[in-house]
């Protein structure tokens, strides 16, 4: 077992990563085509659920955080895009300043969207509005940011990663039971790949003061889950997140049943940059020590349903 | 042949394509994998030139679009990602307001990275202060920000886009052999898609005042080429630039030549969006009508040489 400190300083030495600027990692040579080994392996696992795969744009709305209540739940992460004004004269003393990236910086017009803190609003989004015939499945593959102070750590933690996320809109039973499968398919994805994992119940960071009511809630119905991978000396790292969001995202969109009343939903996520952290902690930074992953993962389950 | 807004219509009436705020698109369905045939196949061509494939960093550091002498050439483009700052007492008037997005917006700390406007920069940071032995190649495929105003149209000019670059650095002849090269294969691509294009010389639109000086130094010297498409009335749209940078980069991030000289260096740019909507303009939009997209395109490059 390797320490994610270790590995990241001989994949630097490597030249196979760096960073751009702190939460900002870029990669190439064998790290990076093991990294699209993985994430084609974790794509298979959402392709066994649905064929409808969507792009989601690079940014939302901040009407759709807002629907969505993220400014209730999680503000402290929230990335937004924003763009130097069409001034000619501010352009100019932009350009002219002895320090032209600190004078651009603190010459940003108001954000005027945001950067995408999860997958699953884009859904929610598109469905707004809409009554739904039977199940409604998707995934997508995006970058997402999340601001988490000076907390980043390469690969574990960044402020912009990858997510690949599948979302479940249906009845009470159709989302559990979506959920549980993810949970199955996740673990087993885990250990074909020869990480070693533990399925824990698990509760969101929401922000006080009305948070700590929606954790609690959360813990007491079981609506969260985590598949964590455990370091030597103990600390332990989510790799992938389960949650039942009941009939929250159905009630602040406007998306129902076929019988007009709000849909439930359910998301599985994966930190992609955390299953390729987990594979190096199983198997290490060198190339020679990595088992091979099955080819077929990409277009088919990478596990059989008992 | 069809026109742009046409095709956009039609496409959204599918709900193969939409936009989360003006700039920011999605895309799915039969339109998605159109996507990323087309991707592919472009891919293929960035293969055949070098195996050093990068997966850059989601933002670019301020200090690096300085070095490349961006706030002096092309300001009027730049997006940048700025977050809420950790403070409790803002994040909670935040998450009070009657309107938590249109706060937020207003609260953000100053930016602390920029969206990369190219993915070339990526290229010369990281080789940044290096003797280089002979000549060097990547290329890398990557999402890219440039706020052009209200000129918004979805697939054709989008504030996120995607692009694939190449980039080689080497000797005056080295790079400017490269950029022709990568002319033919792009023309040739284009042909072998079914897509109609001219090969023309270009400018960059420089920033005001310094800029004029610049453009007409790369008309004269013949230093940038446009790959174009021409609707039905006469408009055209470029998508893949070749440019020869000669020593600026070079000079500007400290890259050598063995012989301590600066690196010239040249880049070609697919614009992926474009590509997709040129292969669209040619062919509708419907997938009845689209000719196969060779496979092996994947891996072999799409051309011979001659």
């Amino acid at each position: 077992m390797w320490l994610p400190e270790e590995l990241v300083a001989e994949l630097r030495a490597r030249q196979y990563l760096w960073e751009a600027t702190p939460g900002l990692v870029g990669m190439r040579g064998p790290l990076l085509d093991l990294a699209r080994d993985i994430e084609q392996a974790i794509a298979g696992v959402a392709r066994a659920e649905t064929n409808d795969e969507w792009r989601v744009p690079s940014g939302i709305a901040f009407e759709t955080l807002e629907s969505a209540q993220y400014f209730a739940s999680f503000p402290q992460w929230l990335t937004a895009a924003s763009h130097l004004s069409g001034d000619e004269a501010m352009l100019e003393r932009v350009a002219k300043s002895a320090s032209p990236g600190a004078a651009a910086r603190a010459c940003m017009s108001p954000a005027s969207a945001a950067l995408s803190p999860a997958v699953c609003y884009h859904a929610y989004a598109a469905l707004s509005g809409s009554a739904l015939e039977g199940t409604s499945l998707m995934t997508a593959e995006e970058v997402c940011w999340r601001h988490e102070g000076d907390r980043f750590a390469p690969l574990e933690r960044g402020w912009a990663f990858r997510m690949r996320e599948i979302v479940c809109l249906g009845t009470a039973a159709d989302v559990e039971e979506f959920r549980q499968r993810g949970m199955r398919s996740g673990a087993a994805l885990a250990a074909s790949l020869g990480i070693a994992t533990s399925m824990l119940e698990a509760t969101d960071p929401f922000f006080a003061p009305t948070g700590r009511g929606r954790a609690l809630l959360q813990r007491l119905k079981a609506l969260k889950h985590e598949l964590t991978i455990e370091y030597s000396g103990g600390r332990q790292l989510a790799i992938a997140s389960f949650n039942n969001h009941e009939r929250f995202f159905g009630e602040a969109f406007g998306i129902t049943l076929s019988d007009g009343s709000p849909a439930y939903s359910a998301c599985v996520a994966f930190g992609l940059e955390r299953w390729l952290l987990a594979f190096l902690v199983a198997h290490g930074p060198s190339q020679a020590g990595w088992p091979a992953i099955d080819a077929t993962s990409c277009d088919e389950p990478v596990f059989q349903e008992h």
